[in-house]
């Protein structure tokens, strides 16, 4: 039966450079040319953590180098990184799906994503962004250009921005008459340009928007039938990485909420996955969520593994 | 009459980085709206040479600065610039529209378009990018690097690049879609990123497409009335720059080919825009393309201004 699904990709599973990214994308191709050719609607985003990082580190690099050079915002980043990465993805899968006989097109939609400027995360900013670099560096950054910096799990120290939640997707019209029209669509890249709306003026902020969160926001918008949030393991542990780890293949919306609560999911890893999943499954009957590997999404889509999280 | 409209706008009318850019597209979303405001179906494509030669700018400092930071192929640079370039003019576009009270979305599709291996053009590079550099430097880049560089009218060196006529417009379909959901659609930015097929592979060539013929071959492929390229002046001029010169309200395909042999129209500046203009004209009956300025356009599509060139 066919199904409306949005996947979410992890960043990092696109590579850390453009070499990394051109082979990347050529295993994500072929799990997702799976699920097209199984007759479903996909719809995907991707993460961008490390090629926003890079564009980042050039700007930066740039700046240095040229004191005419303005400070590229993170937002504009952000932009810029859908173009490099979707550029690529939609390349890979066209070609798949050609490979196979299947003459669907494929489209990126430079997509931005509206914030509340009073979401309680920009008092909190916490998501490690750009390089590494030393506590008298980082004090150095936050002094002269109001950056927020903090130590970073004893690696070294970061700038750090505000994760807000996102509230819409600026650009889902474009996104729904795309897949209604066949296409495969490409979408919310590194969690959408995140916005805020002032009148009718979108203004760029400092901020990255938890992709999974976006796509979450995204399947609900399309009214999808599964999320497929991909991720480094096949399925979801409680007591992970302890002898007693027990692989899960199946959540309800109270257990999903009680292991929450018992912090069974680690922060900035497996919780917003978990969180994003239960977030869709709860919105509306008969939607579910699954998590598990890039090369295991057929078969999780088939009922044969992954974590399935339910409303 | 409502009319389908393709509209190719210049690079340099964006700005040479990002504040320019920002005042620049409030101009530029001023004179788009009117002709939406007016009923007019449009497809908005644009230049990217002042912002691809940032990108690469930033990108050869971070090279500089980090030994391990892999090179970045222009077709790389040229899809960052599309969303660079694509997020300030949907949203200026988007918040003009709004504040007419006209609740139509903007969006920009990321596109690449197909030339041919076997372009003459590819055997004359031609096309200056990115800085300026000593005959020195660019001799060294040469030997290094195996790049074309060229003397630039007296103003330095530079790399040259092919600029090969643009064949298939690959993102074709998700643009013609977007166009019948009502969306103002940005595509082909700075001439696409260009590609040429390998079997189902689309490979990145380092060239440039020149953006106005790429925007006929949007209009022809979209089967538009008509193909608006704006530029730094009113209506074209024969004899430009001596006394006698005359601006042209109309020429038809003869008489532009005739000036054209003449040899009235500066290679790289006015010659290419001619030359897309009656490209267009030709392609089929009722089309014609107009030239004038961005404020201008509304006044030329009511006949009021410009140069028409007609088939």
């Amino acid at each position: 039966m066919s199904k409306r699904i949005v996947i979410a990709l992890g960043g990092n599973a696109l590579g850390k450079n453009l070499s990394e990214q051109m082979t990347a994308v050529r295993q994500t191709a072929k799990a997702i040319a799976d699920l097209v050719e199984d007759g479903h609607e996909v719809v995907l985003s991707h993460g961008n953590g490390p090629q926003v990082g890079m564009i980042q580190n050039a700007f930066a690099a740039y700046e240095r180098a040229e004191p005419k050079a303005e400070r590229m915002p993170l937002s504009v980043c952000v932009a810029m990184s859908q173009g490099y990465i979707g550029y690529d993805l939609q390349n890979a899968l066209r070609e798949e799906l050609r490979n196979r006989g299947i003459q669907k097109d494929v489209a990126t939609v430079l997509t931005q994503v509206e914030v509340s400027p009073d979401d309680p995360a920009f008092y909190h900013p916490s998501k490690p962004i750009g390089g590494f670099m030393t506590e008298e560096e980082a004090k150095q950054l936050a002094a002269e250009k109001g950056f927020t910096v903090a130590e970073d799990a004893g690696r070294g120290w970061r700038q750090v921005v505000a994760s807000p939640k996102p509230a819409a997707i600026v650009e889902l019209g474009a996104v729904r008459a795309l897949a209604r029209a066949g296409q495969v669509v490409i979408a919310c890249g590194g969690g959408g340009i995140p916005v805020k709306a002032e009148g009718n003026h979108l203004k760029g902020v400092p901020a990255v928007i938890d992709k999974d969160f976006a796509s979450a926001l995204l399947a609900k918008s399309l009214d999808a039938d599964v999320l497929i949030i991909l991720t480094a393991v096949e399925k979801v542990a409680i007591r992970y990485g302890k002898p007693d780890a027990e692989w899960l293949s199946h959540m309800n919306a109270a257990e999903a909420r009680r292991y929450i609560a018992e912090g069974q999911f680690a922060p900035g890893s497996m919780l917003p996955k978990v969180e994003a999943a239960l977030d869709f499954a709860e919105s509306g009957a008969g939607r579910y969520a699954l998590i598990t590997l890039l090369e295991k999404a057929r078969d999780g889509i088939d009922g044969k593994t992954g974590t399935v999280v339910e409303g």
